[in-house]
């Protein structure tokens, strides 16, 4: 499967207007912190891999009290193949991303970014929209949907609609990931 | 809190009648398979630190059809203080085994070596008895309990006279680990 991702700056206002007009359901918010990771071995920036420790936890009504909070490791390897982007990527659920990251930094692994953000999701057709809101970025809308090879070019154009549907310009699409625009800030 | 642990070699058929003998409550029955890693840019021999991953499953009748693996990571930094063998720890269980360790794979640590057995616990008065079948180096019973600074002279004299209730001569005691006997066994 692959993922289909449109990712552009838009003020959340103005969205949330537009999904409450197309009635769009809600699926919840969440705030996730994504901390990067520096190896003591290798320059992750040159081989192009990357290894983080997300930890999010359900911030909307469904969110009991001390709302549990929820940790996954990734590590992505290099790109495998370049044309596609291809690349290993392996992930697994973690009992307590605290502690996990006590494992990295005991190896010598440093944490080199962090990206925090507040996600509101909503469901528009077969589409998810995720309202972004990412420390020291702003406010941004994705529209993400799975699927197959055969299906990428009309599930790509079904996307273009929806963000339409918004009031949004594809033509203003961001695909530098926000870790990226983080350190294009930096310099 | 301390962990007072006494090993030594022991058949498992005499064990088990002495166990037998003492009504001994049997606690259960679990696989254990501990991969250790080398570094890629420190040796770990040297610097005295480990990083494993051990996955267990239950193997008694308590355990369903398809026995759930349970995984975890642990962590032992370099020893802060030799005379005590204080060591900082990190441990956290991990969803799944074989996604963390190609994580490691990825990141360039290696496998070092496995460590399997299979372990019998049993209680017997505030100690648990563990017997070992360690892959490659035989069978071994071990003694445990948790203690307090204060308790441990104690606590180790009760751990000695379970020994001998169960028919052991603690002067066989071993001190090196189980990865530490099937290295020198390797040499």
């Amino acid at each position: 499967m692959y993922e289909v991702e449109l990712k552009l700056r838009a003020d959340h206002d103005d969205a949330r207007e537009r999904l409450a007009a197309l009635d769009a359901e809600e699926l919840g918010d969440v705030a996730q912190a994504d901390t990067y990771y520096d190896a003591p071995h290798r320059d992750f920036a040159e081989t192009d891999e990357a290894l983080r420790i997300r930890r999010e936890r359900r911030t909307d009504a469904v969110a009991d009290g001390d709302a549990a909070e929820t940790a996954k490791v990734t590590y992505k390897g290099p790109l495998v193949e370049n044309e596609s982007k291809t690349r290993e990527e392996f992930e697994t659920g973690v009992d307590d991303g605290e502690t996990m990251s006590s494992v990295f930094d005991g190896l010598g692994f440093e944490p080199a970014a962090v990206v925090e953000k507040q996600r509101e999701y909503f469901r528009v057709d077969e589409y998810t929209v995720v309202l972004d809101d990412v420390a020291g970025l702003g406010e941004f809308v994705e529209i993400e949907r799975e699927a197959k090879e055969s299906e990428l070019e009309a599930v790509r154009d079904g996307a273009v609609a929806v963000l339409r549907e918004l009031g949004l310009d594809p033509d203003e699409q961001i695909r530098t990931s926000y870790l990226g625009l983080l350190f294009e800030k930096r310099e």
